[in-house]
């Protein structure tokens, strides 16, 4: 049976939901508060998952201090203190729903975690709304 | 590979515990003090899980406020600060613990969620017992 | 210049709010759904916090887990798992506001805890209304 | 004695702390990143506290279901998936630091909150950096 | 369709992380802080989780209060207020790594409960730092 | 009116309550399980809280990225991750209650922040356990 070990980090933000292809009226009906053209912003919680055999050497399946590292380096560096829409290059085309940021973050990660490593994202954008993806 | 989304939302409920065909000595015995005559109650905080395909054009697996609307619409307007043995229909002849109350919720949403999306329930009844249904 | 120490414990328990002196449409008026006849509950949260003098032989101003037993034997006992209109004493004719609960649990443990430590009641009736008494 | 109650709310609101009076050098020394030109954002957990003597018919110092009205009517609908800076009044020419914001959000509530109830405002920025006004 | 139920519990523990197969060096370089030969300490937040079908008599997957009463009995009694290397029999020869210790406790409470139950362990080492054994 | 800002860390330390002047017995009797020999632990929260009158050209009363970095700088590298009785200066001939280590802390921290912010340490030793210094 395999092991999971999940490290949690957060990143502030600014962001915008809105869909060019459509009016104004459009956008407002279906992003409501969310499609505000100055932004709104969140404190984002993130919690990285990798599942797989521990080694028996160190007793860890990955060192949590690294996997922090690994996410500082690659994630929050791009999105703490960033407004998604204006400074990354993620979502000039793609709409920064928490869905969609959970994607990116996962496409990111998996590029720098080993293969044999199931990788895993939490995104909390408040503490009442959260994604997953994969889902399990 | 699939998207999770889930909303948590709260309910204050009185309950108590208790199986009609037992006498008061096995009820005391099963179920200790939430069988208490006069009731007592909980915070019942609630998450509510979809899983499924994002939509391209909005980037949202389901808009959460929606989702926050469909549950207050079905599930707390009938449970927040209710007696659930007396004012529900759903315990008359159900022991309202956490596990059937996870249940009764999936079974109410169920048929107000599309069924292409995959609905998990998850229930806190206090900070150290929780519930999930489906398990997995 | 003194030290103040706190203990958290938790009851969970059925109320009601009414006043038996207005009617019916008085009470659904002023307490809502906090009236409902057959009594909603919460998890209620109380950190009990003492302020003084530490003893330089222990460096302890008050040892916590006898601070926890004290609030064991004298307010969980009571109101834990219980109906707080018809299960206590307190509150067959004082309104079981979390204001009232607050004070009655101060009265009840003013007298089990040596004067010369100031004695405060934080209760959380849920995560977003509490309550402090004395207020400073 | 006195009783304190409180309720907590919450926002989300994209910001930048910024002195127009500095050069870009000088902002960036102070603000570091969250100077950044394009906004960030925060959700805001909002603790309002009055203080005063409960009243003895009710049993509450104030309805804590009308304070969270007058929260929403009077502070959330100005501030809410905001712009501090563009979309509202208060932050032309005011640096919108947890401090400024705090000290805001007791001037609106102020003038809604009758005079015999002591005001105090709690503000988290984040789960680490919160502010209170005023301080005791 | 299957429910599981969980229980929350924790325990305060002394642990070092240290291979004595390698060198100071090594494992300095390995473990870092965690290595401190004085050892270091955390709360851990421990959940035990079962899955199966519920007791339609009771309601109830499996009573958590029994389930609170077989992990006191097991576990807590052996790592509460313990030095993890030094007072438990688990550690001598094996690094306890939240990795680690989620598997022995895994393994303890296996013998307790009745087969028909799937088990699983989630521990908390830190807010931040947490493991699930098995990881699905 | 002044406004007090507050910083959250954490350190995760072991410890031992002990007073050398008893006897094992005594000892036993007066600190029971936090007495063990070979040391316990915890995750302790440290909120660090300064009173005083922003700085009308930054909002800010004290910038809390400084704050962080004189805890860390002056705290933290001291306890986090150490045995408190064995490697600290401070505990050698004082008990590490949770008392004294916040008015250790609050000493240390007197000496670093200008005598004209009021400070106040808030530390949890656990969830349900924690102390203030100065009391109010």
């Amino acid at each position: 049976m395999k092991v999971k070990v999940s490290r949690r980090e957060h990143f502030n933000a600014a962001h915008r939901l809105h869909n060019p292809e459509w009016s104004a009226e459009v956008n407002e009906k279906i992003f409501g508060k969310c499609n505000n053209p100055n932004y709104h912003g969140h404190n984002y919680d993130l919690i990285v998952s990798l599942t797989g055999e521990p080694d028996p050497k160190t007793g860890y399946l990955f060192d949590l201090k690294v996997l922090s590292d690994i996410i500082k380096d690659n994630v929050l560096v791009k999105f703490d203190h960033k407004n998604l829409n204006l400074d990354t290059e993620y979502f000039k085309n793609l709409n920064p729903t928490a869905e969609n940021i959970a994607v990116i973050i996962w496409r990111i990660l998996r590029q720098k975690i080993d293969s044999h490593f199931e990788l895993k994202i939490t995104l909390y954008e408040t503490e009442r709304n959260f994604v997953e993806y994969p889902a399990s």
